[in-house]
């Protein structure tokens, strides 16, 4: 409908989760006509981000050095780790200030739907976290659903046969929802509230 | 909350309208997390928007060359004039395919509140294009709201002093929307019924 280039980046920005055509030309011709917006630091950014951001070799955190900034903080608990999904979810949970142990992030959530069985998580990776003794809690924080609860349910068996604590989330958290966007006082909540399984 | 370029990337979404942090946040772990999304594309483009695209010099609609694509085909109706307030208007009238005049783009509506008078907008411009006498009609197709009926009555005193047809677009646009999210087939019914003013 537009020249070239004006179509052009409307379509692409139509193409990230969440954005509609309307909105893509919205966001396009804002760009467009705000010559405060600082067009040139977003194209900046894009270009850099894949290859500065990567993914925390201990916890699988986004990190841009080997390790992720809360894997390097000597001040955090080390004999606790929380498990969760997706980086998302370890910011969702900084924002409580509940929690100042350590993350381990899956990846995901065992889905026979989807395909994802226990192998494409990095339970592998959490086992050998596990190995050396210093770890005396796994707090499962995978998401209320169905996934997430097949998921912790999994990992708590799996962990039974190890002188580990492992607990879950508490409830508070309301069921079938996505632990990403709680909000922090129920979220906070559910940490104080966690029961051993 | 997150390490460096991420937060960044996330902050500079959060500034374009209509994306909320939680949205700039899933945008960003989006563009991270899936190979397939040409992000190098998205980046290039945002870096030569700015650039390559410039409004007409005859109508003010978005162009890559000095005249829009519409001012440049011989097949439109040269004796029609569509005044609209936003380049986004033009595209929003094409797609209903019921016009195939010229367009001319005023740059926005005359409002008190926000400050804006007639000599912000591209008025002179328009009398300069109908002063060869080629235009035989004028269709005013500023927004149905407060501010594009101030628009079209000023526009309208101005033009009855020469010989053309001044018309505006009929009702059948929703009163105190936007001209920009009609759907095809209510424009289309606008430009049919538009009345001699």
């Amino acid at each position: 409908m537009y020249d070239g280039i004006v179509q052009e980046l409307i379509d692409e920005f139509g193409r990230l989760p969440g954005i509609g055509p309307k909105s893509a030309q919205r966001i396009a011709f804002h760009i467009l006509q705000t010559p405060t917006f600082d067009v040139a630091r977003l194209s900046e950014l894009l270009s850099d981000i894949r290859t500065r951001v990567r993914f925390c070799e201990v916890c699988g955190n986004v990190a841009e050095q080997e390790r992720c900034a809360i894997c390097r903080d000597p001040r955090r608990n080390q004999a606790l780790i929380c498990v969760v999904e997706d980086a998302k979810d370890v910011a969702a949970i900084e924002r409580t200030r509940e929690f100042r142990g350590l993350y381990h992030v899956l990846g995901g959530a065992i889905s026979p739907i989807a395909g994802i069985g226990p192998d494409d998580l990095r339970i592998a990776q959490l086992m050998s976290r596990l190995a050396d003794g210093t770890v005396q809690e796994v707090i499962l924080a995978t998401n209320p659903n169905l996934e997430g609860e097949a998921t912790a349910s999994y990992l708590s068996r799996y962990l039974t046969t190890m002188q580990i604590t492992v607990s879950r989330l508490a409830s508070g958290l309301p069921v079938g929802g996505d632990l990403e966007y709680a909000d922090e006082v129920t979220l906070g909540r559910a940490f104080e509230g966690r029961r051993v399984l």
